[in-house]
């Protein structure tokens, strides 16, 4: 058994509140390694005759990467407590793993060898709001999703879709234009919608914020917005705003402020100025996003930035009720400021979803004190270098995915903003050298797999575009552009995964196979289990489906609506970039 | 290389702030397994036709233990934001590890490849008050300290010291004992007490509280309290109390009302019921520690006992000016709970220490945003099993020692609450077999230690005694009773502490030798080197101090105190249980 491979430390995705008073568990081996594992458990204080009272259960291989395995398992502990340690088998020994070490023989004179669980407190655990878990969201970049109201077009506004995108230009999207769409959303079927900044600033994507107190007027008043929430609601789609509180924009009058005044400014501590008098070139002499001098960063830690800020968060909740904060650049601000974020939103409207915009592992923020979710940048390079760009094998695609699954605890995997792309990448589409069949099975992926999608407007109905400002294109409303057997698709596969318990959230995804020419996976809740089969390869693929242990009468092709005649020797037959949807149920 | 021991996830103990706009990185290998670890670092947002522009820096090793050897490097980042990966140097291979997996080259076209510090936040670093590094404790157990005001005592209370301690009796140990005989902290050297509780309660030992904001009486009264909190604070001794808010006692009246009206009860929801009508027999039908019924476990998430509870926290800081809160089974509370209480005691007085109880694995309670420290228990077993009951050889105890120092943040690490006894465990010496010799090397190796050592009232008089109450027996006054050479020892030991920087927590501690029949270990702080060599073995060794780099004419024996003539090839000789404390000096 290889020792240094072996690795569980309590708390993030290895030990963790699931809900109530269920305890997830998780265990990390080198692969191949281990035959079985079983979890050693019990009350810190039962001991009969000075010796622990402990259980003993076996735990699940749930998934394997490069190199390692993982093991799962449930608990329920009758006193809320737990102590817990790991019997390791394999051939050749049996080893004890807890806290303190290795053991031969199970320790039993003290609790103290092993690791803890102390309480099972609901308060401490990770807990986003219900309705996340069964949303299906649809970005919406304001200024190119519609112009709906074109007396409130911005000076040099182009004709719509009359041109590319560029840096600077116009095209007088605003919140009328999506009143008037609300119906394709819903035709889409999807049931939130995330806005990119929506507050007056200088430039066409608004993340250079003015004040974050108004509605940008190129989008609306007050009144449309309200009205846009109204309407939104009415036809059950929650609504998610943008908050930019790493920095301000250029024009933000308290920026300005300093600008003038320099020192004597009473903004000066708004922000991080290393020296006056202020500069902006070559590198700004203060701290901004990236280097960029048109975005200075904000003082979160000061007291009065800090509350401006966090009433920002409160007014938009408490004044028109939208339901979800997406943070920008979410990891460069202080986790001080986020605790409080959290707890003041929350307190307004414990269902307020909150969201940050962070690429990079992101537990810190994951914990439950902080953040319901951050977009799932490490699924989106997976599931595109696999299916779009085909640089990856299918096994590699395996452990990537397996990977993502764990790491983080299962209640966050549950409610991760899975997207494809956004306005700050190419589209799906582009990434995939404009094969509809690659883009078709990257829905179908994104649709099926645990979390909540996000669908980038447009990409429903086939627009292409390379990297911002191409990514930004004006939406195709004119049916003849649109590509409707792609909306038909999406269109289905999101049917078809609110009306499935499997197909959505909570169905619990596990690979079948992915090391041939088929990757193969499978969702199971309770008596439902689904089985994706995908070739994502150039030549056609025979195959059968490795079902056991589940009825083989009763299998359903969910894609294409027909019951099939099924066996166990069944071969399946796949065209390139064709997959199956099947539906099996389990025997009695 | 073996890719499945090497780990490192940002975070915890991997990678922190230190302080100001100081980071710390640390990296996992296997042990013996790599020659060399550089860290790859820079700015996410400085690219040069294209390509990120890092930096390459040598990583130390900072030790090893059974399985692993661990990497250390201190990084300032210029712009307070960091990307970084790893190369690792075999003979066999190099190889870059980042957070995305391993590559045979240095990834340059993207910085997201990489493990990420977004923005060094000196508010998210962990920090404790400045004093705390500085200080040695001293643990007092009220009851048995001393009786200096007979006219409070209990009924029943026994003659000091004429009969030995059980759970139930009493000897009347007050406030007025401590005023009377501060001397003889001031003469040991030490320079904070720590009280176990003092409120008012039932038993002997206080953790079983009735009212929290009230002085038990048989210490004495709010007056007295004070006046002895002015006489330590005059001989420059720090207070701190114990707060026991996991549960409370039988007799706290709150429970006394659940007790007496069920169901209809308005205290009800203040503790954990699981049914009425309570039962206390056979398993109480109530959370309780352990399964107490004696001690019903506090909801500390109902918002009237959180608010009762933190003005407890705020009371005695605000109207006695207490300098620590010391947090009895701190691990079974609420992490929320702590969260507000840290936020509520600091905003009275930033510069209150909070030292939880928790015996294992404390990680997810010193991310900065808790405690200031906890009780080392780790650290404990690993010197009592090496020194105390020699039931582990010097190479385990080397392994056990460094896993300590590599489980935390250097920050952590200079504040852990060090001990080798308590009221929860027998006393050192019974620990050793009252082998005095074996207490002496204990306490040079606790005094010497990383982190704040703690005394046990009495073991610096050679008071031995059992498991609980053994070790509770009353303070020996009688100067012909008392060990006087072990207090010699002691308060030599405290000296030599306050008077070298290397010695206490600015020195950094690092094995020499363990491998053998000397334990050696060396503190270095700027130009002083302070090399401790112990002999642990029942015979006599002669060995040479590997020095090197460091003046070999300037070498003083600092517990002797006088000066040595020194070559490299000296050899020095120990009786067993001795040991060296040798000072050198940098060369130049």
């Amino acid at each position: 058994m290889l020792k240094e491979a072996i690795y569980h430390r309590p708390g993030n995705n290895f030990s963790y509140i699931y809900k109530d008073d269920t305890v997830h568990i998780r265990l990390q081996t080198k692969k191949a390694d281990i035959d079985s594992v079983h979890l050693l458990f019990g009350d810190p204080y039962i001991f009969v005759n000075q010796a622990w009272q402990y259980e003993k259960a076996p735990m699940k291989k749930s998934g394997s990467t490069e190199l390692y395995d993982y093991w799962f398992i449930e608990i329920k502990p009758e006193y809320r407590r737990l102590r817990y340690g790991f019997e390791l088998s394999s051939k050749e020994e049996t080893l004890i793993y807890t806290e303190k070490g290795f053991y031969e023989a199970i320790p039993t004179d003290d609790t103290a060898y092993y690791f803890c669980v102390p309480f099972v407190h609901k308060e401490d655990s990770f807990h986003a709001p219900d309705w996340v878990r069964d949303t299906i969201w649809y970005q919406i970049f304001p200024e190119r999703f519609a112009n709906g109201d074109p007396a409130l077009n911005p000076a040099d506004t182009q004709e719509w879709g009359s041109t590319e995108p560029t840096p600077t230009n116009f095209f007088g999207g605003d919140f009328q234009g999506v009143i008037d769409h609300v119906d394709h959303l819903v035709d889409l079927g999807v049931n939130g919608v995330y806005f990119t900044p929506i507050f007056k600033a200088y430039s066409n994507h608004k993340y250079d914020t003015i004040d974050y107190m108004e509605i940008d007027p190129q989008f609306g008043d007050k009144q449309t917005f309200q009205k846009m929430i109204d309407v939104l609601h009415d036809n059950g789609i929650r609504i998610m705003l943008d908050a930019v509180f790493n920095h301000s924009g250029y024009f933000f009058p308290q920026w300005q402020d300093v600008m003038e005044k320099g020192e004597e400014s009473i903004y000066k501590d708004w922000f991080h100025i290393r020296e006056f008098p202020i500069q902006t070139a070559p590198i700004p002499n203060y701290d901004t996003f990236a280097f960029t001098p048109f975005m200075p960063k904000l003082n979160t830690s000061h007291p009065e930035v800090k509350e401006y800020l966090l009433e920002v968060g409160r007014y938009w909740v408490r004044e028109f009720g939208i339901d979800g904060w997406r943070l920008d650049v979410a990891n460069e601000v202080d986790h001080h400021f986020w605790r409080d974020f959290r707890t003041e939103v929350k307190a307004l409207n414990p269902d307020v979803y909150i969201l940050g915009e962070i690429w990079h592992d992101s537990m810190p923020w994951l914990q439950g004190d902080q953040f319901d979710a951050v977009m799932n940048y490490p699924f989106t390079t997976g599931a595109v270098n696999f299916f779009a760009k085909d640089s990856i094998t299918s096994t590699a695609f395996k452990h990537t995915i397996t990977n993502v699954l764990h790491m983080y605890p299962n209640s966050v995997n549950e409610v991760s903003f899975n997207l494809l792309d956004s306005h700050d990448t190419p589209r799906i589409l582009t990434l995939a050298n404009d094969r509809k069949d690659k883009a078709k099975l990257l829905y179908l992926f994104l649709l099926s797999f645990t979390g909540t999608p996000c669908i980038y407007y447009g990409d429903e109905v086939g627009m292409n575009g390379t990297q911002d400002p191409g990514c930004r294109k004006c939406m195709v409303w004119d049916k003849d552009k649109q590509d409707l057997d792609l909306f038909a698709h999406i269109q289905k596969l999101i049917t078809l995964r609110k009306s499935h318990p499997a197909f959505g959230n909570k169905g619990s995804f596990t690979f079948i196979e992915a090391d041939s020419n088929i990757v193969m996976y499978q969702k199971t809740y309770k008596e439902e289990h689904i089985i994706f089969s995908i070739n994502n390869t150039d030549e056609e693929q025979t195959f059968t489906i490795p079902v056991q242990d589940i009825d083989n009468k009763n299998v359903y092709d969910l894609y294409h609506d027909k019951e099939i005649i099924w066996s166990l020797e069944k071969e399946l037959t796949l065209a390139p970039g064709a997959f199956s949807i099947l539906q099996f149920k389990t025997s009695h």
